[in-house]
């Protein structure tokens, strides 16, 4: 595999390949290390799963159904430096392993910080730091984008729902579900928040692979113009348009939410605002606010929090450079500013960690052939991501927020949301 | 009427009394007084309708059909020293008339004021004027309380719905329904976002004359403690509790919110946060913190604004001193700091509009009865205080949040809002 020149050119595009280290023969640990050990245990709560050392000496229960197991005497001391960042980092290079269902363990770990022991502890503070994000600038924007989204289209393809490549969290009115039936069904309860009606204008600001603005289009009979600034996710949406005879209703535009012009009675974006930065929120209203008609209704969908804190050092640095998932109060620096009227905030919490177990679920199907196209390391970072992400919405350490605004004097706002629900969002067969 | 011994004694109640100023004959208008005047108009946006001076000079429409009139000189003096003050002192006591329709006439200089010209006028900011308001400390919130709220039962119960005392917003599911089935219908929907089962315990802050808390032991057999600083309201909410044998159900508690113990399945506070000031917002939250069950759920309801402001400083001043009104960003003071996971905001702004009409036509049936037991100034404040309100609200100057939360590792929280809406929330009959 070493010498296969395919897989070298195609390992290359592995954003999240790691200066690779040789890993010395660590030997037995010695009294100072086993001693650190339990501090690390401790500093998490001294959650109910085993964290142990290369040589077999660990802390915890003694079954090792779950367990945490660090490979080498560098993990350790690099775990202890940066523990948000190495944790991910050594498990993505196989250097920390995880033994029994990897969202599990991260679930308990999580728990175990998240209780009174594990906020007391001596070292509870270590496994939190981190900064607060500024605002990415454009040029920058463009960089992180493609960091993420130009990944290939093949590559989501693998994972994401057949029926409309929805990268965003899903609405699931039953569990019983499936991934396609809730993504569409998302994509329903987004318009109905939306009350569109034939012929309204939407501009659509961060549109993905263009699922919501040609569900719009086709469902609701509305012309769209939907902003993205990653190329490969705009061929998609455009060729798909075409290939549904959309053309002449939903138009692709490749630039960044800044440059949006025009005018519309509706205003959507999904999943674009984590992308943005606080520091960019009044530029993003005021983008808003010279598009949307007096009379329009606007909708946001982004992931939030339920008080101010920085993204996972690790996630930050590997998976969403210059991401920010702001609190409410964060949130209303963009509606507050203009202002907008907020009319109806819904937190969907649940529903992502749901997304995320169809997601890891999925992921893990084709892992081998993600292996093939990039190589371990980055199959492993994405489903530590997938799984962390899926605990943390489930343990409560993230929101999915969609907030419906409007001008401050628009008196044809809804009155009741009774009309979001008067059937069935999700489509009895996809 | 001056010597009636009775009228007297009852009159020195209004606490929204003046100080008598004898009214000079105030002659013809000079040409500085008139260039004030103009520049009044200017200010607040050059509305359509005429602002005219003691003696006939006007500026705006010829016709007169609505028209604000200033009857002596000092009026202009004082309105142009104290604005916002100044106009609710002056039409109290009669020194400023107001002709044709005073909500329509209030929601035209609103509205005016509104518009580009009204925000660019020279002496825009003349208008605006005002302060933001700290907490009030506990004394000071019983002083403020008793204010409004000891006004008497009497009064209250002239012009609010007969169906359960309500003086917050009701919530109209059609324009069509009485007073009385909308402010049943607000209990409902507060009851139904609250998902209340029956034998829940629930705490209730701020609780008025009881009917929240009549309402739920008697429709969802819940056990209610509700507290309340207004001795006056709580005699009335005792008194009707026992009349509808619902004593072991509800228990009526005399104190403020910062001294409220125990534990609770459900925490409820409609109308009272306005009254608590954002300096108070944390004291709050540790309190719902620490009764609030983790599996528990709460609900906030307050009148709002887009982004923060003071409140109008005759409102301030002569109806509700020590109020506060939130933009969404300051009300999550109360739940970030804890912090709880805010689950459903809604904006009922309309419904307010349309419950202070409601109020306003029967504070008119009253009128007479008003004048006898305070005086005409008292009812005359009244009126601008309802009128001026329904135009705000109409205008989009106030809002109506509800909001739902729950703590953040509460994974019983609902999945979706359309239980909220499978039946009407407003009975047939009342």
């Amino acid at each position: 595999m070493m010498h296969d020149p395919q897989h070298r050119a195609v390992s290359r595009r592995n954003p999240l390949a790691l200066p690779r280290r040789e890993q010395r023969p660590s030997g037995n640990s010695m009294a100072p290390e086993r001693w650190l050990l339990r501090k690390v245990h401790g500093a998490v709560g001294e959650p109910p799963l085993r964290i142990c050392l290369w040589d077999g000496y660990g802390v915890g229960p003694e079954a090792d159904e779950l367990m945490i197991e660090l490979r080498d005497r560098g993990a350790l001391y690099r775990l202890l430096r940066h523990p948000k960042l190495a944790f991910g980092d050594l498990y993505s290079s196989g250097r920390l392993r995880i033994h029994g269902d990897l969202t599990r363990v991260l679930h308990v770990l999580i728990e175990s910080m998240n209780t009174r022991a594990g906020k007391r502890a001596a070292w509870a503070g270590w496994f939190r730091r981190g900064r607060v994000r500024k605002g990415a600038s454009l040029t920058a924007a463009r960089g992180n984008i493609h960091h993420h989204y130009d990944l290939g289209n093949d590559f989501y393809d693998l994972w994401l729902d057949r029926a409309a490549m929805q990268y965003t969290c899903a609405y699931f009115e039953s569990q019983e579900h499936t991934l396609e039936q809730a993504q569409l069904a998302k994509l329903e309860h987004v318009c109905r928040k939306l009350r569109l009606q034939p012929g309204q204008t939407v501009i659509e600001a961060g549109c993905g692979w263009g699922g919501l603005a040609r569900y719009m289009a086709r469902q609701y009979d509305v012309r769209v113009r939907a902003f993205n600034i990653s190329r490969e996710q705009l061929t998609y949406a455009t060729d798909m348009a075409r290939e549904e005879g959309l053309e002449g209703r939903v138009e692709f535009i490749e630039d960044d939410f800044r440059n949006i012009d025009g005018s519309c009675d509706r205003f959507v974006s999904v999943g674009m605002l984590e992308h943005v930065g606080p520091a960019n929120y009044e530029a993003l209203s005021g983008v808003i606010n010279r598009c949307l008609r007096t009379d329009g209704l606007g909708l946001v969908h982004t992931i939030g929090r339920n008080r101010p804190a920085p993204l996972d050092a690790w996630i930050e640095k590997r998976i969403f450079p210059g991401a920010y998932v702001p609190s409410v109060a964060e949130l209303m620096r963009l509606f507050e500013s203009v202002p907008f009227s907020i009319l109806d905030v819904e937190n969907l919490r649940l529903h992502y960690a749901e997304t995320l177990h169809h997601w890891l679920e999925r992921f893990r199907t084709h892992r081998e052939e993600v292996v093939r196209r990039y190589d371990e390391s980055f199959a492993r970072a994405w489903e530590l991501y997938l799984a962390g992400s899926a605990a943390t919405f489930h343990t409560g350490g993230l929101q999915l927020f969609q907030v419906v605004f409007a001008h401050p004097t628009n008196n044809e706002v809804p009155r009741s949301r009774g009309d979001l629900y008067q059937a069935p969002a999700t489509p009895y067969r996809v």
